[in-house]
């Protein structure tokens, strides 16, 4: 099992489907779902993926092994999320696969923490190639906001090592690919 | 310079934004483009992006250090190629940094081959952490749709080796950002 935890500072609950990047940056929320569940023409079983909302205080939850209706486009992807955000409104049960429920940051790693150990991704940690990970490793990241001096103690808090995957600064979803590749190398 | 290459075998030349995934995949090659060019908050100068299309037998190549639009999200993107297309059609220039033209695989191939040594991304080859890459290196792909045979024979004439990203069989766009940060390691 594989955990990635993702804060999205920007996302106030409304999602246009024709406006993804206006709708608090949820394209890239799509891309990082992307990027941890989907394989060529078929999706892994063993990813967990958690999006928790800062603004509106909702924590979403993927469980790949469970889920029925999955696109590696954004829009389909956003779409889902958007009747996950309306059904808990009204009470009733997102797809097959997504949990849906309100929660604090607090809730959301403390839920997390109980799952293995957290390594938190930052430009400056130390080189994923030379860390060895433990049997189910939860990956926290940040949207394409930095994480608040708040944020970051918390986080710290439950971390057992902070890690980086490149030289460079990239995108969420890429340094999600560059974990899920150094953990398929491995066997893990 | 970092070129990729990617054979879009289902595009047929038209784009409804609202559903990019029914427009013969463009949505796979948006995400290629996105993880060939974007780093965080910013663009890679060095890329050269082509694309193409087999069933319009049409060639797009982006050079990322001239283009000025472009976004990280699908929809952006396609609109952007979907201009490309229209522009085309009027004999006029398309967005700055997209180059248009009619083409068909041999002289596509031809073009790339002149840039430097080409690299097959595939399934069955040798593990690129074990390879050393030219100074300007080119590296091929295929969209969702497997090379066919004479495709294949083609590429390999050009190709100074198979190379593989990962133990299992990934989507396009994540070896595309597999490759970037193998080369971003080395500095190259």
């Amino acid at each position: 099992m594989r955990t990635f935890f993702i804060i999205s500072h920007k996302f106030s609950g409304e999602i246009n489907l024709n406006d993804l990047p206006g709708s608090g940056r949820i394209d890239l929320v799509t891309r990082c779902i992307n990027s941890a569940i989907f394989l060529s023409h078929n999706i892994r079983r063993d990813i967990l993926f958690y999006v928790f909302f800062l603004k509106i205080e909702v924590l979403i939850k993927i469980d790949s092994s469970r889920v029925k209706y999955l696109n590696p486009d954004e829009r389909s992807t956003a779409a889902l999320i958007r009747n996950a955000i309306l059904k808990m409104k009204k009470g009733e049960k997102a797809t097959p696969g997504f949990f849906i429920k309100k929660a604090n940051l607090e809730s959301a790693l403390n839920e997390i923490s109980k799952l293995g150990k957290i390594y938190y991704l930052h430009e400056f940690g130390k080189d994923l190639r030379t860390i060895e990970f433990g049997k189910a490793p939860v990956f926290i990241l940040s949207d394409s906001v930095n994480m608040s001096e708040e944020e970051e103690k918390k986080i710290m808090n439950i971390s057992e090592e902070v890690i980086s995957v490149s030289p460079k600064v990239i995108l969420a979803s890429h340094a999600i690919t560059i974990v899920n590749n150094e953990l398929d190398r491995r066997g893990a």
